[in-house]
């Protein structure tokens, strides 16, 4: 992973993002190396990507409010089409359907909402946790033999890694870590999409081990505007996810992801395909 | 409300999700009273609606294992039409895509996961708060003007009316109530994906009082196989909702949902547009 001084325009996750029109509401795009996966891109790459597409179609109004991707089948490294359709545009609110496609199939799937946010009253109810600074702390390291870990500066506060003796259940699925793009790029809505993906299966840690397991389908809400984003810079942010119920295949995954000051940037849920 | 027995055919409740076939992935239904909401249907009926529209679909796999709504724009009293169209079919799993339209009009978009549940090790993480049981507890009754509220039979636990002193905010947004259908009716995915939605906004707990308020997006995952939910037979549920943030004119608001014996039914979220 190279160190060295990069503007936006060569930073992985902007070369991953690339994007090329290709006629009404379609995009061209590329998987990337970086942000592979063991047999496919990161899901959190692909959920940026689509969400990409319509943060540069030209009928964009406003910002993303939410965000929902289906992973629907595999992605194969390549090429894919971007189709990113305006459902309905209100005066405020647009609403985008969302679909990738390889040779012809569909891959994924979602939607998203857009508003123009606006002041109003408000209230931050949930609390960040109480954890110490990342550069207090050590980097994460995968224990994946994955690529897109590269890709990310992760300093573990607990559950980084699966703990519990092989054979016994480990008795919760928490998992926090500060986590920045690697290197450090000033994140921007797709960045924190990817982001809300980053946490590996809760199954892991709730096993010990590895199960095989895939997101089917992961919903993000976004509560930061675009000029908070943009003062986070290079500072990480704190990253904390667990799940509630394993059953029958599936289990849920609900992640918070906050600022170094405090701030709520985004929570993401999901639910996962696990075998055994 | 009548209280007369009836067959399944004759609920109010399968009565509103009456859909008449119409060509492929075309599906034909009409507004009911009996789940007004102020200006417009239920949310949770027209999300239980375009659920009905897939599980009724010829093509159907599986059971539901996720469904996500986005009210795009308002349904007026009336005929409405649906459509359902699988956007890829696998070997043990469904993806969706839903649309209601009215006069041509897209108002509400969606995506559903349908899967085969088979057994697998499993785990409960989340434990079911200790409340009083339903039949311990009064009617909730309802604090707004509107007709939904009498299709279900709701027991208040905590939270069930914004209870702090005007001009001062609430320190919490949960409320808890016991829930089950009015009149009593076994429950299916339809009628779950109708209970997701059936908490008030949290502002209105916030802030002590009616905001101006509307669900933009909601996101459902089931937990649940089909006989669990016909075990429960007319017993009530427990539900659960609050907020983690309120910001720039939009909060989040995540619910549960579970069974008297303390089983996660259903996991929810939502994010909702408020006014000031």
């Amino acid at each position: 992973m190279t160190q060295a001084p990069h503007t936006d325009s060569q930073h992985p996750f902007d070369l991953a993002l690339a994007l090329e029109p290709a006629g009404a509401h379609r995009f061209l795009g590329h998987t990337s190396q970086a942000y592979w996966n063991m047999i496919g891109p990161f899901g959190g790459m692909t959920a940026a990507t689509l969400l990409q597409a319509a943060l540069r179609h030209p009928e964009r109004l406003g910002d993303p409010i939410a965000l929902t991707v289906n992973f629907a089948g595999p992605i194969a490294e390549g090429p894919f089409e971007i189709e990113a359709r305006p459902s309905r545009t209100n005066r405020s609110t647009q609403h985008w359907h969302l679909e990738l496609r390889q040779n012809g199939e569909v891959t994924t799937t979602g939607s998203a909402v857009f508003a123009v946010r606006r002041e109003t009253w408000g209230s931050g109810e949930a609390v960040m946790p109480d954890v110490p600074p990342a550069d207090t702390l050590p980097g994460m390291g995968g224990f994946a033999p994955v690529r897109w870990i590269g890709s990310y500066d992760m300093r573990a506060v607990r559950g980084a890694k699966p703990s519990a003796a092989v054979g016994t259940e480990h008795p919760d699925s928490l998992t926090q870590f500060w986590l920045r793009d690697e290197p450090a790029r000033t994140p921007d809505y797709a960045a924190v999409a990817a982001w809300c993906d980053a946490f590996y299966p809760r199954i892991f840690l709730k096993r010990a081990g590895f199960v095989p397991a895939g997101t089917v389908s992961i919903t993000t809400y976004f509560h930061a505007d675009a000029a908070t984003l943009a003062e986070l810079g290079d500072s990480h942010v704190l990253g904390s996810a667990r799940a509630q119920v394993f059953r029958q295949g599936f289990f849920d995954q609900s992640a918070q992801i906050w600022s170094a000051s405090g701030v709520l940037l985004a929570s993401s849920h999901q639910i996962v395909y696990y075998k055994e």
